[in-house]
């Protein structure tokens, strides 16, 4: 399936799952839309925070057609959405038709569901696509860098491997820092204030196989937290897991690497 | 020299000439200051145009201590500064004492000057430091992504090479993006439309020998270029050439690098 007729597909609703494997030739993208007016504080905080924040394009205000996305809509392309009011989830919506206003910029941030089909092709196994859940996502102890208002902690994907392809695993997603690159951990989730991994915060548990090791990549729904803690009147986000395809090719070039 | 001594020295007025060669362990930064109200077009400026432009740090408003110079001082650190006022160059300046302004966000860009070392360590001669001159660096016939009124030509800097070290130094810069990593160009100046090589638009000449090759990598003057089409009220940059030494060393770990 190529990009386009994947975010067709999700238009017409005919796809509402995550989408981890859709159009694997091409990279996905995390969703954070703001008021113009929180933009600089936001755009800092992705700048502050490259690892869970790595950017691939931020739209002019009121924009919807990302030039990453040739045709598509920003609005509808997603498979669910999510809107924050005050700092607080107040809905989930299947578009943004009815909320969309002229003043959002739209922040569009690297998925490391990018780099799976990396992984897949040498061999790896990704638990979550074999399970066909959604990926398991976990807020951590360790903080971002703040800018203004936007604070908190930082969230990682997790995906186990046997340990004879950890090694591999890192090597493979290192290639790739505009869509996470390399984990920011590998093996004790309490390391990085992981309680249980059975609990995930954000999508689903996984199976993790006895002498299997959990790996934590920084992940971009590190800006949800923070748009808990910034309480700002009105935002819009992905649902995580949910996610924009582009139609960028998963091992690039990303936009900016070439002038 | 360690960085400290460097700033401390330039701070003195003792070091009054290009940073190029001082203390070579550390990396240094181009440096950009604009009032508040430019700052997310600037911003979103660098994020479009990382390889020009890869921002170290952004410092919040009427800051000049940076926290990649610990007990730096962004107003008398640097050994030359440019004033612009309405997009025209108005004045260079020994320092911004009397200039400086509670509103000014300052923009720190990684500078190429920070892979020399690693040039010469592996037996690379660099022909500006060897010749004594600043770098030349040329105004080029490609464009940067524009944001908001910034907009402009891609500035590169150019360091002559033997052909049979033309890889050599390609491998070792790649390695380094956070300060420009590898050439945009190598070889035709008329590619990027330069006309001549003993005119540049910004530092001095340097010796090209028959047989060698030019390599040109993105500069951190881009922005200056940017700022001439701006026309912003008032500006403040380093003078091309003219760096700050950061207590970040050279090969890294660059701000963000690690979460």
């Amino acid at each position: 399936m190529t990009a386009q007729e994947a975010r067709s597909a999700i238009r017409r609703g005919e796809w509402r799952r995550p989408t981890a494997g859709l159009a694997p030739a091409h990279a996905q993208a995390n969703l954070v839309m703001l008021p113009r007016e929180h933009a600089y504080d936001f755009l800092l905080f992705c700048q502050r925070n490259p690892r869970p924040c790595p950017l691939l394009e931020v739209t002019e205000p009121g924009a919807y057609e990302p030039a990453c996305a040739r045709g598509g809509d920003l609005r509808t392309d997603l498979p669910r959405y999510r809107l924050f009011r005050d700092g607080a989830l107040a809905a989930e919506l299947d578009d943004l038709l009815a909320v969309f206003r002229d003043d959002l910029v739209s922040f569009l941030i690297g998925c490391s569901f990018s780099f799976e089909a990396a992984l897949l092709d040498e061999g790896l196994e990704v638990r979550h696509i074999t399970e066909g859940r959604n990926v398991p996502m976990y807020r951590t102890c360790r903080s971002t860098v703040p800018a203004g208002p936007f604070a908190g902690p930082l969230v990682v994907s997790m995906r186990p491997f046997p340990k004879a392809q950890v090694a591999s695993a890192i090597a493979i997603t290192a290639r790739v820092p505009r869509v996470h690159g390399a984990p920011v951990h590998v093996g004790d989730p309490q390391a990085l204030g992981i309680a249980d991994l059975a609990r995930p915060d954000y999508g689903e548990a996984v199976t993790v196989r006895p002498g299997e090791v959990p790996l934590f990549w920084p992940c971009g729904v590190t800006p949800q937290a923070a748009l808990v803690g910034a309480r700002l009147p009105f935002a819009l986000t992905h649902a995580p897991g949910y996610m924009l395809v582009t139609d960028i090719p998963c091992g690039g070039p990303f936009p900016g690497d070439m002038v």
